[in-house]
């Protein structure tokens, strides 16, 4: 079974502590082992039947995010956080994705491809007609919770950024030739002291649990 | 800053160990604090604008999970399952959720709704036009990124299940008039022994960092 390497207790305490940092201290640098656990923590999440319809795109070029700037509402995040992960989605699930899963996934495994073979049709039967770019933004959430989530837990703080202009981002970081399309932005790194909208300072807003977590 | 309550290497312990579990052990109960711990992580994941378009519909009740088994391609991990979580978003974001958004945001802040005006007009106007059904199932998914990682850490087992009939479980939920329709479930607990698809027995199949994660 799996090991339980958390409290529950220390979960609800980084739940509670975590937020949509809005400030960042541009000198904070994530050390290179935990950058490397949360590159892992996207690459290894969970997708519908595997997939992985998804790029994420790590943003080092300052000049880049410059121009990604004020194509995100001017947003300081994209700029002053140490770390921009851009997150791409399939626009399409086509035939050669598939393929290349399967190669993959025989490589992985010490198989050949033809042993996945039914497991390849049902891929094409079953997920492909729904594997649209909706179906594959979606997916790409939960990696964007992972990757949330997981950076918390390592003291990392995070803003997750839908208020980008996609198209804008696609051109700037050469998507728009490629089967990837940009769907949302996280920015990674360490909050400056004068963010006055940490937790402490202005609580945290949910719905009670009786309200969200229904009981049937 | 945020405290650092795990290391690098023990994210990726169980990140690696984590997988979709087949096969539950029906006779295994997830502890009351851990179970507690896991609502919560779905209540305090981060949405859009903090909106929360979101029910968490816990199905304790064996017939109605009977009564998913058949419009859920017959999965096991519905009736097996210690918990099974249904994820319901709303069909659409309305004035009236939009309220009731800031009429909780300003009880939890101690203010009056009034003194978040402007925020609530921010919501109207750049939150809304978007805010449509396939905006708030991507959020979703954060949630459940957050409760299937959250579960993994607390040693729980989960399966996704996308492969669901959302219009049926609507109808057996009750959902069908109300705001809110299904996405797709979370099945927690424990896996059984007998499952073959556990990671040390079939590889975890993922593309290879330097492919999904990229640099520019």
């Amino acid at each position: 079974m799996l090991q339980a390497i958390l409290s529950p207790a220390d979960l609800l305490t980084t739940l509670g502590e975590r937020y949509a940092t809005k400030k960042f201290d541009p000198s904070k640098k994530i050390p290179h082992e935990t950058w490397h656990a949360l590159e892992e923590s996207m690459r290894l999440s969970p997708s519908s039947f595997g997939i992985q319809p998804w790029w994420f795109i790590v943003v080092d070029t300052p000049e880049i995010r410059a121009r990604l700037l004020p194509v995100s509402w001017g947003q300081s995040q994209i700029t002053d956080a140490d770390r921009l992960v851009v997150f791409a989605t399939l626009k399409q699930v086509e035939n050669k994705h598939v393929r290349h899963y399967i190669e993959d996934m025989a490589q992985t495994r010490g198989l050949r491809p033809e042993d996945l073979a039914g497991f390849e049709q049902m891929l094409q039967t079953a997920m492909m007609p729904k594997a649209n770019i909706e179906w594959n933004r979606r997916q790409s959430y939960i990696a964007m919770g992972f990757l949330g989530l997981s950076a918390a837990l390592l003291g990392v703080d995070t803003c997750m950024l839908e208020g980008i202009d996609p198209t804008a981002y696609d051109n700037i970081l050469g998507l728009t030739d490629t089967d990837y399309a940009t769907v949302a932005a996280v920015a990674c790194g360490y909050r400056a002291s004068e963010d006055d909208t940490i937790p402490e300072k202005r609580a945290k807003s949910r719905f009670p649990l009786d309200e969200v977590v229904r009981h049937v």
